[in-house]
């Protein structure tokens, strides 16, 4: 599979108005799956976003989750490591936040961003890329076993639809605090990221799959995510725990 | 392997004099080493210790250990998980212990409790054994990679050492602290304990050996385990890093 041959966009077929109402049910829906996920206390969920800069993560964390309950649901977002972080294996932090029983955690990056920028800079050599490909398996397979479900989103964004959006963190006021002039910078290892994003897809899709997510349209993206998030609690077969019959 | 038949005693060759003369010399020695290890800061060491209730593993801990400067050495004794522990995966509390690089860490029991008292006592069902043993493994093998050395030590003490030490902390003043009921009941599960060590050597040697230590006699059990940790620290080729050329 080759990320840069995917379209960005929604099919043609879709109805963009239908989509979006049915985006607002399910973002409903699914506050209401993770009253029930908390209370009953069986299952963690892990959702994990990647995507290129302004491929919209943060949008998408706050639009598919604005009806969820906050005290059941934490957002992670990882920057760069820090000194203490950079002394451990760079699971290290990842686990620490791993989702207890009960609760969703979000991560916004993740550990995939030490076989993805790590890797397009080469501050790691290619074995240490395909050891860590191996080690991120073998976590994700341990989360799965103790009762974690992993969901892991690559936001698609065109490299155009990018530039339209870094744009705007200049022109529109309300955006200039995400401007960042690395970004530009960045913008040159693109098709490298594509790439390093292909193995990613290849090698680690071993113990939980990856959803890639047409991002150029941010309504078609949160309703794919919110689809799949819904599908999945929906699926977990979620119960209220029940009084013990003495206390009726 | 069974360790059932295995002495707990030092072989009849062993000279007590001239081996405790040794663990003196042995026990500086790793005290030098520790404070290159910490000035270089490319490895950290974790030292895994298991053992039969009264195997010796807090004195262990304290005459090996003792002339190492505590700043760069840090023990964890794991004890029953906590309500949030238990709501995560089995390595989640132990993952956040990892030693940083340049650090040594002492796990006084570890993540193996979670394939023996748990087994024994049949809290976990056999699947879910052997899963754990993979899931050791590969943590153990992500610590490797990244830069841990990782010792694991079993001390073997005999059952009739055992019930010896026991009774000490009922006779004893100094020791009645560490008198704990559920100790006598525990030693009704001595072979079900025994079998289930086998078992971890079996399956869980793969990224990391174990040493067994007999334990009967304490000036052995220590001697073994500096002499392990020695050998170790100076393999590491450990070497305090140098002023770059200008300051000179």
């Amino acid at each position: 599979m080759s990320l840069a041959r995917l379209s960005a966009r929604a099919p043609k077929s879709v109805n963009k108005e239908k989509t979006k109402k049915e985006l607002e049910r399910l973002k409903v829906k699914i506050g209401e799956l993770q009253n029930i996920l908390f209370a009953e206390g069986k299952h963690a969920i892990l959702v994990v976003i990647q995507g290129m800069d302004a491929s919209g993560k943060d949008g998408a964390v706050k639009n598919v989750f604005d009806a969820v309950n906050p005290a059941g649901c934490h957002v992670i977002s990882y920057k760069k490591p820090t000194d203490l972080e950079m002394k451990h294996d760079f699971l290290w932090r990842i686990h620490q936040n791993a989702p207890p029983k009960g609760m969703i955690h979000i991560f916004n990056r993740s550990h995939y961003e030490d076989v993805l920028i790590q890797r397009v800079h080469k501050w790691i050599d290619e074995k240490t890329v395909f050891e860590r490909f191996e080690q991120i398996n073998n976590f994700e397979k341990t989360l799965i076993q103790n009762g974690t479900v992993v969901l892991k989103f690559m936001l698609h964004v065109s490299k155009d639809e990018q530039l339209t959006r870094l744009k705007e963190r200049i022109s529109d006021p309300t955006k200039n605090w995400k401007y960042n002039e690395g970004d530009i910078t960045e913008r040159e290892f693109w098709n490298d990221y594509m790439k390093a994003y292909d193995d990613v897809f290849k090698y680690c899709s071993k113990a939980a799959e990856w959803t890639i997510v047409p991002t150029d349209q941010n309504w078609y993206k949160e309703y794919i995510i919110s689809k799949k998030i819904y599908d999945t609690l929906k699926s977990l077969k979620l119960e209220f725990p029940k009084l013990p019959p003495k206390t009726k």
